[in-house]
């Protein structure tokens, strides 16, 4: 990714979304329907009702392509940049599509709300407390890395706090743009995210639910209050420190990046990350960063399982220093990707040498992610992950140096 | 796999098991080392542990690779073949040799005997009734397909009935026979089944738990009874109708396996599918051996989850029809793996057709499968799965040709 522009790798994005009616009628309908057709004439009739089966999942596929290309028309309109439709995707590319629909499901229906209940419960009263104990008229300042389709900066803004979401991927940035700005109402849009998964399934009609997103109007709630902002690039590259973290793809070493990093330091209130440090090539990075970007005294709040997302990575990063007088690079050898996998006690253990102090720390919560949403069936989806909830304070003024 | 003799296939598994402490310092040490020696030294004192996290890791794969080394020398002296240690092996391969560790937990631990007990608790006072029910004397006749390392057969001969499991895989025939075979004593073998895995972690230490297996003496316990056979193939080539299934990979149409599965007919009093009926291809074609291998009046007894282990394989095999006249076969085209992965609502309606009765069912029991052992840190592992249970019986003799 380092070696393209942000336009190509846009355009990249742009043409996978443009290919999920292909793929996902090649990869998903053919093959069940070419298998369907080879079975014995016995065997068929033994399972009268795979006909109809087959009908729906090709007619709900193409009622996600709809909603997908609607999607990226709004955004190639509104940026100008085109995707091609035959330009060659990587299948793990073209599943960040698919899963785009699960990831809006999560996070815009109604029917997920539980699953966002179980951070906002305990983040929502936290906020209003710090809020109302703050002796600032002016709104927080809460920085969200890993933005993903935005709904949690849309509830933080809701409330009135000013909220920034950070964003690596151009999959999720696409996306978010056309919920926040695409004039959306509520229940607008009709997705099938089921569709893709054929394990785990007592009752077959739950496959084809259609989940209706947004589940307000969007348009309305947020319009207009300029509360909201949205970064591009890796969380590190943006609000991290300027030493103690290597060069990298994700961390990009040059005046542009350094002076940005800078003026970040001590900027925000609040930092929420919310089932993202296990996106972490390496989780120590991250905390720097987290400490970095907080004001002295401000509060990071933490959400999430540790299901680390590069454990069974075989790429591997170039990572550099640069000689801050000569400005000369030092290349490293090739850097795995995987490794430096903290379990959740070392991840705390860091942050406490970094000068935090534990407020309020819950360990086993269970919470799925995009789970389907059918509880009442018995059968369906796995139960999801067990996460920790913290809260943490950085250090005040007073103590800074102690490092 | 259908080019490949039957010894060539055991040679190329006894490779890879003879490559395990190659691979896994390869594949789960060497990264994390490059990488941690490549952290900037801020970073590296942050986490003064991590060295002694990578030497305990690098000496418990050593104390696995031991293991596994005098599983395969046992084997090899037993069966006279032998494998290389330097013949290519495919990372899925070498994967498998990995899982058989926690597979060794699963089944042969007192640490995971809540996991087993499980099924056991529902099937053991059903067999019992069962047995007591019968008219014969001779103790019941169950087949169970998906051997793995062997102990539901192990568990069931101990409880007196004549057991036969079935195999597919040499990885789990192996060490099926030098968990069966080996002379262990109980607790004689200490395995380390939780360091490959680095997400999902509260406390570092728990990654490192020795499990001793077996959590029995098997020489004393299993010797001399005579109840216990094993069988090597696919379930469906070995126990499946003549007629309804196609040739495959899977299924020899040959007058040697014909005659074989013809003396299978209305063999067994009961069949035993754990976590097994998603391992197939093709369910249908496990629905139409367990009937045919069934007595009339025969019982079936399943307990698992859905998790199609072929959902997302996207290679393809060749089905093919053998005319009864002239012998001669007709060659498809390739039949992708993935495919009819029904329901279980699904596969139960099949069940009733091909005339069976349900005597009981639950289903949404939450299970894990070879799930880490510590509840009580509150964090470790995914809850599981949600399986389903059920009895259900083949019609009886009158009812023979109603379909």
């Amino acid at each position: 990714m380092e070696d393209l522009t942000d336009e190509q790798v846009i355009e990249e994005t742009l043409s996978a979304y443009k290919q999920y009616r292909d793929y996902a009628l090649k990869e998903y309908y053919t093959p069940r329907l070419v298998k369907w057709e080879a079975l014995p004439e016995i065997q068929r009739k033994l399972v009268p009702s795979y006909s109809s089966y087959l009908s729906n999942l090709k007619r709900c596929i193409s009622l996600n392509a709809d909603f997908i290309e609607g999607a990226v028309e709004f955004f190639e309109h509104a940026s100008g940049i085109q995707g091609s439709v035959s330009r060659p995707v990587s299948r793990s590319n073209m599943e960040k599509v698919v899963s785009m629909l699960a990831q809006l499901y999560r996070e815009w229906s109604a029917e997920a709300s539980s699953e966002r209940d179980i951070l906002l419960s305990r983040l929502m009263p936290f906020l209003s407390e710090l809020q109302g104990n703050s002796s600032s008229e002016e709104p927080l300042e809460i920085l969200v890395p890993g933005l993903g389709t935005a709904r949690l900066i849309a509830d933080l803004v809701m409330h009135g706090y000013r909220s920034e979401g950070n964003e690596y991927s151009y999959y999720m940035i696409i996306m978010s743009m056309f919920m926040l700005n695409g004039g959306l109402s509520s229940k607008g849009i009709e997705i099938y995210p089921f569709v893709h998964t054929n394990s785990h399934w007592k009752e077959r009609n739950l496959m084809f639910k259609p989940i209706r997103i947004p589940d307000f109007d969007i348009q309305s709630e947020l319009a207009g209050n300029n509360l909201m902002q949205i970064s591009m690039g890796s969380f590190v590259d943006c609000y991290g420190p300027n030493e103690g973290i290597l060069g990298s793809s994700h961390y990009n070493i040059n005046q542009e990046m350094n002076l940005k990093r800078l003026n970040s330091k001590s900027t925000k209130d609040v930092v929420v990350t919310n089932f993202f440090l296990d996106t972490s090539g390496n989780v120590i990075d991250y905390l720097l960063a987290i400490e970095h970007v907080l004001r002295p005294g401000g509060t990071w709040i933490n959400f999430g399982p540790l299901v680390y997302h590069h454990e069974n990575d075989n790429d591997s990063d170039i990572n550099y220093e640069v000689d801050p007088y000569s400005g000369e690079r030092t290349d490293h050898s090739p850097i795995p990707m995987k490794g430096i996998e903290l379990t959740v006690d070392e991840i705390v253990a860091v942050a406490l040498k970094l000068g935090f102090t534990m407020l309020k720390r819950e360990d086993g919560i269970l919470s799925g992610y995009g789970q389907l949403p059918f509880p009442e069936s018995g059968l369906n989806g796995l139960p999801g992950y067990r996460c920790s909830y913290w809260v943490m304070k950085k250090r005040t003024e007073l103590m800074e140096g102690a490092l």
